[in-house]
């Protein structure tokens, strides 16, 4: 088993912690010190070795923020994740705060006393957050200091567990479908658009994707940690631990890049002195910037150049999510069979459940890694959005309630990133009704034709708008892009109700996953990833549009359809959907599951 | 006659007009002149006395910019306005350029020269965009000095139009529903959230609105020019050319307001010395910051405090636009009659029909004023998004084509704003077919529920979804804000493509005006307004939904609807539509107009 069912902390990691950090703070004459979750390399999931916060406090959800002040501490968690704090982490010691509401600022404002030094890290902050938080402690008469050593590394000391080495291997040419330094050539051309001649990168996906590189530094994602200059000539300097590099490596790099310790970073960002470098505020830390103005570089603020042609999936990399997605619908399909003939008899849990589908897509012999941890809510922990199943945790499906499972896979060819609600025993009208609402909104955002220029913020409400007729709505974003062969959440593309200004091209990928949940009940949430396609005109039309095209394939459960609330274009596009899955996935399967596919597929 | 059909302008205005600019800013040493479309009070219809523009070249549009320099000059203007600059700018002097791409700053830039001063008048410019265009300037080596006295206006001369001094007269409570003593203390008391203890206010419609008064100084809009300081504790001080002020008015306004020539302000901002003012980046110009700045003011940036209270109507304002665009729906469907009985048979030119329609509302005895210049489009014309009938462009209608009308009206008890799309003679299919595209999206947007902090720009896409599908889209915006007896257009809501961050609010009246444009052949607009309602909870719903009630009353040209290409829903909803429209325009309307509309209103 890939997925564990532990529990990294408990409530008494703040106790037991906090003092630790306290005594290192006064070795450095600090009267606070911040501890954000964000890491040197502003990952989404965590080494372990960064998970500062969760160490300091027990929270590990995956946005927040802490701060330590000698009489005092808090911590801050946006509106997901306000139950999982309270059971996570001692409230006598860290007093609860909303994260975006006032945050940080606001309680430095408060807590912090006239003459306190208050230490930061200034490789785990952006620049404009420490702005922020700076002029909030100045306006207490506090000073924010940037720290030489993190005392809570300090306090953490032989505790924390090993910096990650995972080897770093090259991402053949089959699979990513153009060279790196065609990717170098084209990307190093773009500067001169930002009036730059060179690029620091420190996005771990972005250093994967230019040099065409894998790694295992993080978990869940094949992704190197590590750094890289990139001049506008398309010639570059990587920045890696010798510890990671295979033997293949510097030969697939490539004479055009230099391969170095991170030890040599600090003297080459010294070096780009009066050069134009593109650095991108929302990916690197305070620290870069400090270095850069220091070296007397002339810093270009701007977005990551590898972002959008990162999202931009080549024909390769289109072809190679295809078979990604018909290899683990299979999979999926296996699952669903399983869990709609045995599992119904015999009330699985959450843990074999997880069990039951990783042992599927293993059996592919394909599998590099899950995407994520899956998440398996049965009945009401199906209505916890961020929620993951514990040993502590773990809850036996219900009959008559449902089963949402949302999962993914990492192949060399493609990540995958599926969610199915399943029906256990016979669902109410209600469920069935929330269900095809939900559906709906889901089919009106596969069907969609668009224009040029379209964001995915123009696109969402399509996906609520059933929803919303009847009442009803969910809180999270509609759609996520996804990497090949890398980050299950990757921008710049995004569809949800946050302005967005990036707009939609041809082979990003994006999520389509409208949910509805009902507290202390149940879960409902469909998701198939999907990529945008230039469809050939229709007769009369004017204009090109974009289009979406479908990845995922596997069938959703009929049982929850309500056909009567669905209009004839929903039906055949239902009906259409299935008859692909039953197409791609059919001849992938044994017979019995086969047999299963063609009624779970046949027209509604 | 209200509306006019003279052409304001002509191509010769160039020729004649630049030459004496030119001497102008050589008396003040000047290599160039910045001309934007901007007048003092940031008006979108500009008096005749501000509309330097059109006066230094020839282009009546509403956006745009020049600049004069010594050797060369050009005029810049956005994609909706190509071939009308074409049509009124003398190409030879002044170079065409885009407004968007590139802009002024490109062009300075590119055509400057070391060591010049070009001048602007700081009254003009936002401190924003002045920025931009000093780096520019900056980088051609050229500097920009503001000027003491405006060289356009030094040439202008006497030509020059008066400054209009129309009456300020009080807006009785029984059309404003709230007094202004009550809007000042609620809006002072707003400043604290903005850490702010005064405002100053610019916008003509903010003025108006804060103190319960119209004016007349702008064409088609009841707007009084002056200027405002509002402090915290609902005090104000009002700036207003005393031979604007009526007898009533000191009385009006109340011992809590000073009322002040606008002679007083630049004293009155430099008593602001050490004092918080808000003031709005997008509504006053850099003349206003650097007033402040040199009083020693503590400059707050932020959205006018007055723009989001007067979008929200109350219920009185409400209750005026219900019964003004009952009015004014009575006095359309008049006209309605007309064109789809008389008209058909006498084929009547633009001019005629622009005429019929002001007689109609003229006839309502309440007719206060057009709210802008009715655009009647016949055939090709009505695909010129922004076409207003010309005695030199005026056209008869055609059979088997079709008209545009998009006109409106102001009473004291509501502004009205309505496009409806008639066929002269039998239309074809195509046209059928593409209005029915038009229709079905703006019956979406029209019967949208949505929840607290939707925007508009989340709704926009609902309006466009039925073109997109069919190869087709439009090139405006699909709905802007509508004010109480004041401006047509007001923001701070907008549906539109662009982003927008102002979430819909109870009492907001935007338009709901998706078109479709044949290029050469014809033009499709529908446009109702309608205002956001908090609709009584459907059962089983969970979350408060807000939704639309539509104002505007007046049947659509059902000789249009390919009604098979509707669903059962939006059949329902049309006919409800049609059945509200006959309710309550019927009763008010002769015996042969009430016969007629029974029919265009039957059920399909």
């Amino acid at each position: 088993m890939r997925q564990t069912f532990d529990e990294a902390t408990d409530p008494t990691f703040g106790p037991k912690h906090a003092p630790l950090i306290r005594r290192a703070m006064a070795d450095q004459a600090l009267d606070g010190f911040l501890i954000p979750h964000e890491d040197e390399h502003q990952n989404e999931y965590l080494p372990a070795a960064n998970d500062r916060l969760a160490w300091a406090t027990g929270f590990t959800g995956s946005a927040g923020a802490a701060v330590i002040l000698k009489d005092r501490a808090a911590i801050f968690v946006d509106g997901r994740y306000t139950l999982q704090v309270r059971d996570q982490v001692d409230a006598g010691l860290f007093e609860i705060r909303d994260l975006v509401e006032g945050g940080v600022p606001a309680y430095l404002q408060e807590a912090a006393k006239p003459g306190w030094t208050i230490g930061y890290d200034a490789r785990l902050h952006s620049p404009e957050s420490l702005e922020r938080l700076r002029t909030a402690a100045a306006k207490a008469g506090a000073e924010l200091k940037p720290v030489a050593e993190n005392p809570l590394d300090a306090a953490w000391g032989q505790a924390r567990p090993a910096q990650p080495r995972a080897p770093v291997v090259p991402h053949p040419i089959q699979y990513a479908g153009e060279d790196s330094a065609s990717k170098r050539a084209r990307v190093g051309a773009s500067l001169a658009d930002r009036d730059a001649d060179a690029a620091v990168l420190t996005a771990p996906a972005s250093i994967a994707w230019l040099f065409n590189i894998r790694g295992g530094d993080v978990i869940r994602s094949p992704l190197p940690l590590g750094q890289a200059v990139l001049n506008a000539d398309g010639t570059a300097r990587l920045f890696l631990d010798p510890a990671k590099v295979t033997p293949d490596l510097p030969a697939w790099l490539g004479n055009q890049v230099t391969l170095e310790s991170p030890d040599a970073l600090p003297a080459a960002l010294a070096e780009l002195k009066g050069r134009r470098v593109l650095i991108d505020p929302a990916q690197s830390s305070a620290w870069y910037f400090e270095a850069l103005k220091e070296a007397g570089a002339e810093i270009r603020k701007d977005a990551d150049p590898c972002a959008l042609p990162r999202a931009c999936k080549n024909p390769i990399e289109i072809e190679g999510a295809r078979r990604a997605h018909a290899r683990d619908g299979a999979a999926l399909s296996r699952f669903l069979h399983w869990a709609a003939t045995e599992a119904q008899a015999s009330l699985p849990d959450e843990v074999e459940i997880v069990s039951r589908l990783e042992s599927f897509r293993e059996a592919t012999g394909a599998l590099k890694d899950l995407s994520f941890d899956t998440i398996a809510g049965a009945a009401s922990n199906g209505a916890i959005v961020h929620y993951r199943p514990t040993t502590r945790l773990n809850k036996r499906t219900e009959r008559g309630s449902l089963l949402l499972v949302d999962s993914g896979a990492q192949y060399l060819d493609g990540t995958t990133d599926v969610t199915r609600t399943i029906a256990m025993g016979e669902p109410s009208r209600e469920m069935a009704e929330r269900f095809t609402l939900v559906l709906k909104g889901h089919l009106a955002l596969a069907r969609v034709r668009f224009p040029t220029g379209t964001t995915g913020s123009a696109l969402d409400a399509l996906a609520r708008t059933p929803l919303w007729a009847a009442g009803l709505d969910f809180d999270h974003g509609t759609g996520h892009g996804v990497g090949s062969y890398l980050g299950v959440h990757e921008g710049p593309q995004r569809i949800s109700k946050l302005p967005n200004t990036v707009a939609l091209r041809p082979g990003m990928i994006v999520s389509n996953e409208p949910g509805y949940y009902k507290e202390g009940a149940y879960g409902i949430r469909i998701e198939n990833l999907q990529f945008v396609t230039e469809p050939a005109d229709v007769p009369g039309g004017e204009r090109p549009m974009m289009a979406f095209e479908t990845l995922t394939l596997a069938p959703m459960d009929r049982r929850l359809i309500a056909v009567d609330m669905l209009s004839a274009e929903e039906r055949t596009q239902m009906d259409a959907y299935h008859a692909r899955v039953l197409a791609v996935v059919g001849p992938q399967v044994a017979a019995d599951v086969a047999a299963w596919l063609e009624g779970a597929c046949a027209p509604l």
